[in-house]
Order: structure tokens, then sequence, then C-alpha cells
């Protein structure tokens, strides 16, 4: 896959987190993009959420550049805000670009101090190891708890010219399905106005980052940026853009598996599908509800198809089916059909769950035609492990 | 503490659990008892909640037994309403009573099929065995993955007589505060009217019962059941009604907390106590929302005061606050003062969450009266470790 043309990454030790990796990243579009954004809905909004809001207002969506750091999540901190603006500021200065065309976004630990002082004195080195190339090593330095990058790639052949589209995201705990989830980074060198660009981004975003959970929490500092710099000289015309529109959902929805697969402590990637809901927002809400419950996502940990869990997560959902007429199926093997037991073979179908990868299909029988997939992970020992020294 | 006048428990291994366990119990009221009850609110309900509803409407809260099975749901099973019915009407034959007036109640694994035979061929042995001393037995026999038996008990004394509160209960996974949670019942000796007893139970489960979480699935099962037999004599007049009705609800909250303390693989039992919202129930939800913190409950499992992840969770919750106006206290500790880290003695604090017990405080500093506790658990890898493989 080629990257999108136009952008170029860089990556350096701040100093931010203990671990010797990484933790500060540098994303520059050569011609400022335009952009499109959807941030976290927790109440508690980290100090670079904010700026990057009023900051995407006063450019009217024109974004340069994105400064990311990790280890430390500027929230509920006491010089959050004037940390923000003045790493964004240097910034600014030192790529003679407007202020509001910086937008900064952060990650790790909630409620410590970020010192300016740090990202101010490494952004130099930072810029000057700007490249087309790095993509891969941003991918890895925007990690926190996650065990591997997450990137997901798309070319899409409109008649004029190829189009390319690359994001790259993060995991991997404290992660639901809220608008936005984690940090995205989506960037395209086709040519999108900006208020086009936005609807696309709540579409696709809709079907991926929406879609997604991995324990039930939204974090403080979720931004999901979609850009397209338009450095391929092509404006896609109305007619492509479903096109293009499909090779950006195929980037987001690769990058949201990625975070799934990849959540913390798990094994499993698993995809829950719900279909004949009254409304797609119906069946949505049940498999979100199947896959934040503790007891389904341990019985695939221990490859148990336990599918009784499945249906009371179900009836937990608030939605209204007849248990009755619901089926279910694990790996494809019906477990359950009109609300009962299914006959079928305990052992081959435990040996199928052990798959790195779990399929949950809950069909209700009837008129709806609504469906939905939800991903998720398995909860497995090694969340709590993860999550119980944190910090220390 | 005296158990409440004019009931009997027994209980016998029928075979329904593999662990050769008492797995069948019998509660009985010499004169049958005026009931109100609570049941799961989750759309997939279990055939003795469907047929324990009837009963209670049929009988018009009379209430001379109560049938209880551990080790089998009877939910999405084929034969299961059918099961229910044989059971209940083999108990009133032997108990001479109308059958409305015997509920069943079961626990245990969903979708597998109840043997009716198993509990009929047992109830000459267990009606046999019926005794006022077996109030313990009972509590055990009810149990599932419980590590240790449930109780509570409150003496009144009114004016012409002591009234008698007792109470049983099991956990400890699946459960999470909706209407009743999990198996609960709770024997007076007062005399209620029915009408009086069903605003008392709804009063009282609402400041327990309703006010506990596990792991935030609630099971299809739910029962909670409040018998007022009047075998003391006593009907207490309005005035004295307040001060039983707080005995009951003692009893109700000594069960829920031992409901969170015993919760699957926890070794903490967490209360959460959130003032100065607008209202109780807004103050609830939040409380609620951080009691269902996967990050909270596995930071109090790792005795670490990352009030951060609380902070998040509250943002989380839907109720408007502002974090600027927030403080969070930890073990009495302040940890966070206006939204900001508060200076504390880390090593201290971590010392003091070694305790079995945890309390989060979070004060909204606003004009809001609204208070709520709430109860909850660590999440540990036990946890993971006992749902990983339950059925096998």
């Amino acid at each position: 896959m080629n990257l999108p043309l136009g952008y170029a990454y860089s990556t350096v030790y701040a100093g931010i987190r203990q671990a010797q990796k990484d933790d500060l990243t540098l994303i520059v579009s050569g011609l400022p993009a335009n952009a499109a954004a959807v941030f976290t809905q927790n109440r508690v909004q980290a100090a670079p959420v904010k700026l990057s809001r009023r900051h995407l207002k006063l450019s009217k969506g024109l974004v340069g550049a994105v400064l990311i750091n990790a280890g430390n999540a500027n929230c509920a901190t006491r010089t959050g805000d004037a940390v923000s603006l003045a790493t964004c500021k240097a910034a600014a200065k030192l790529l003679k670009l407007p202020v509001p065309q910086v937008l900064p976004a952060s990650t790790g630990v909630i409620g410590v101090e970020l010192e300016a002082k740090k990202i101010i004195d490494a952004l130099p080195r930072l810029i000057e190891g700007l490249s087309p190339e790095n993509f891969d090593q941003a991918a890895r330095a925007i990690m926190t708890t996650d065990l591997v990058p997450k990137t997901a790639f798309a070319e899409v052949k409109l008649r004029r010219a190829t189009i390319r589209v690359a994001g790259m995201t993060k995991g991997s705990g404290m992660i639901h399905p809220q608008m936005a989830t984690t940090l995205g980074f989506v960037m395209t060198d086709a040519d999108i106005p900006v208020s086009h660009l936005r609807s696309v981004l709540r579409r696709t975003a809709d079907r991926s980052y929406n879609r997604l959970s991995v324990d039930g929490d939204t974090s403080t500092n979720d931004t999901l940026l979609l850009l397209a710099n338009g450095a391929s000289g092509v404006r896609p015309d109305p007619s492509e853009m479903a096109k293009l529109e499909e090779g950006i959902a195929q980037v987001m929805e690769g990058l949201a598996k990625a975070i799934a697969r990849d959540g913390e402590g798990a094994k499993k990637l698993i995809t829950i599908v719900v279909s004949g809901a009254a409304t797609n927002q119906a069946a949505a809400q049940m498999a979100r509800t199947i896959a934040n419950s503790p007891l389904v996502k341990t019985a695939v940990a221990g490859s148990d198809p336990n599918w009784g869990r499945i249906l009371c997560a179900a009836g937990n959902s608030g939605v209204a089916f007849d248990p009755l007429k619901t089926d279910i199926h694990m790996q494809g093997v019906a477990v359950c059909k009109a609300g009962l037991a299914a006959p079928f073979s305990e052992e081959e179908l435990k040996k199928k769950l052990d798959a790195p990868e779990c399929e949950i299909r809950v069909t209700l029988r009837g008129k709806g035609k609504g469906t939905a997939r939800f991903w998720t992970c398995d909860f497995t020992e090694g969340y709590i492990q993860i999550n119980a020294s944190y910090r220390t």
C-alpha cells in the first residue's frame, strides 16, 4: 500500500513517560488539510480536547499539524490548558503555521501535570525528523498499553487517479463507543471540502469507532481526526464520493477491529452481529450490551459456549424482543434456537472457540430489518493485571 | 438475635447440581404470610419468576411456602414453565396449601433443562426436615458461586412487643441493580397488610438491593421476597411502622453489602457515596456508573489511589456536573480537590487501601442536596477465573 501524498511524520522521546520509548509525535500536512474531528462525550474533557475543538473552529477546519503526546492525558491538571496552548504555539512558530492550524492530542494517565518545557525543548528535534516514511514510527509512538501498533490502509481507484487513505490509532483500555473512542488519525490525499468531510467522518465513525468497546469506559481524551489535504490533486465528483467513503470506512473499521483485538489483556477479537431488530439503532444497542457483558466476555475467554449469558445480556439491553423467537450462533454453530438450547457438539465448538476470533450472531426472528455489527474482545486475567497496577 | 416466629426451613441435596451440597430449600410460614416481591427487569425471565408473579396475583399476596433450587436457573428451557408449576403443585399438595401460595425460585446455569422429578422425589424428605432452627442451612443451600452464606437480622422494639426480622440472600455474579437483584428472602413476624408491605419493600429495596452491583449484568432470575406472617401477634400502628421499616431496611442493606463483599473474586467491599447532586436519583446514577467501571474496580484491587479513573467514570454517568467543583476522597483522604490532584502521601493511602473495605466519596460542590450510597466490590483475577470456566 502507498501512503497518502503530502504528509510527513516524526517521533522523539521527550521524557514524558518513564519507559524510554518515543512519546511525542508530529503529523504534518504540507498543504494545510481540510479536517473533521469527533471528540469524547465524557463530561470531563482533557485540555487538548478542548483546545482542538477551539482551534478547528478558529481555523475553519484547516489543519497543518497534529502534536500528540503519550504517557500523560493532560486531563484534570492545574496547568493543562496553558500547556496545550503553549506547545501548539511553539510548534506553530517553528512550522510557520497559524496557531489554530495546530491541534494537540494527549493520552495517558489522568491528573498528573504535563510539563510544557519537555515538549517545547523536543520540538526542534521532532521537526527535523519529519519524513513521509515515518508513518509506522508514529503509529508506535502514540501507543500506551497497546501491544502492537494499529494501522490500516486503502487505495481507491477513481476515474482520474488513485486516492490513498491511511490511518493509525491506539487503544487499549478505557474504551467505549461514544463518538470517537481513543485517539485515531486518518489521512487521505483526496481533496474533500470540510463540510462534506464532516458528514463522511460522522457516518464512517458510526460504523467503526462507535461500534467498539473494550471495557465500557469512555476516556476523557478520545479524538478521531480525519484529514484530507488534496495532495493527489483530485477532488472526487459526487458520483465518486461513495467509493472513496467506502475506502475511508474500511480503514476506520480496520482500526476499530485492531483496537478490539489488542484490548488490554485480550486474547480474542469478538465480533457481535445482531439482525432482525426493529431498527439498526436497536440492533446496535443490543450488540453493545452483549459486548459489554463481563460474563459474555469471560465465557469467550474460557472457550465456553455459554449462550445463556448472551441471551441474558440481550435481555438487559432495553431492546424489545421475544426470547422465544431468538437464535444464537457462535462460530457459525447454532447454540440456541427459538430461545432454547440447540443440539451441538460441545467439544467441537469448544475447539472452534479457541480460535483468535469469535463471532457471536444473534438473530431476532421478526419483521425487523435492523442489523448491527459490533467489536469487542474477551476479558482475561491480563486486563486485571494491567489495570490493578497501571500507575505504579 | 432471635429469628422471626412462625417460620420453618429445610434443605436437602436433590442432585440438581453436581457438587454434593444441599441444593433444594423450603421456607414455610405456619400461617400464610402477607408477601411483597420485586423481580428482575431483564426481558428474558426465568420460568419461576413468571410463575411467582402469577401466584402472587392469584393468592392476593399470601405465601405459605417458597421452594428454591440452586444449580439450575430454569431459564430458557423447553419444559421450564411445566417444571415450575409441577414442583409447586407437588409441594402444595404435601403441605396442604393452595397451589398459588407456593412460590418457586431458581438460581444457577441458564439453558439447561431442570428435572421436575428430582425435586418432586426429594419433597417428602425436604418437608420432613422442616424446623425453625434450619435458617443457616437454608442460607447455605441457596448459594451458587458464593463463598459465604449471607444473612442479616434485626430486632425492633415496639410498644407492645419485639418484632424480629431475618433475611438470607445469595450472590455472587450477574449482579446489577434493577429491582430485586439475585435471590433474597426476608421474613418478619410482624403483621403488615399486603398493600403496605409492597411500599415498604419498594422503599427498602431502593436503598439496598438497587444500590448494589457486582458486574453490571442483571440476571434472569432475580427475586426479592418480603414475608410478614404476623406470628408475633403485633400489627404495628402507623406511628411504629417507620421504626419497623428501618429495621427491615437494615436487614436489606446488610444483605446487599454481603453480596458486594462476596462478589465473584472480590477481595474488597467498595462503598461509593456521592453527594451534592441535583437529586438523589442523579447521585445514584453517578455512583452506579463509578461502581460499574472496571477501571475503578481494578484500581481498588491494586490499592491504587487512581482518582482520575473515578473522575472519568463520573464524567461518563450522564449527570451534569462541573469537574472543577468536584472533590474526591478515598478512605477519608482527599485525593482530588476542585477537580485537581490534592497533595497526599501515596504510600500511606496505599496502605489504607489494602483494607478489606474501601470508601470512595465524591462531593459535587453545588447547591444540590442529592446523595446516594452504592455498594460494589473490587475486580480481581478471581472473577475471570470463576467466569471463564463456570459451566465446565
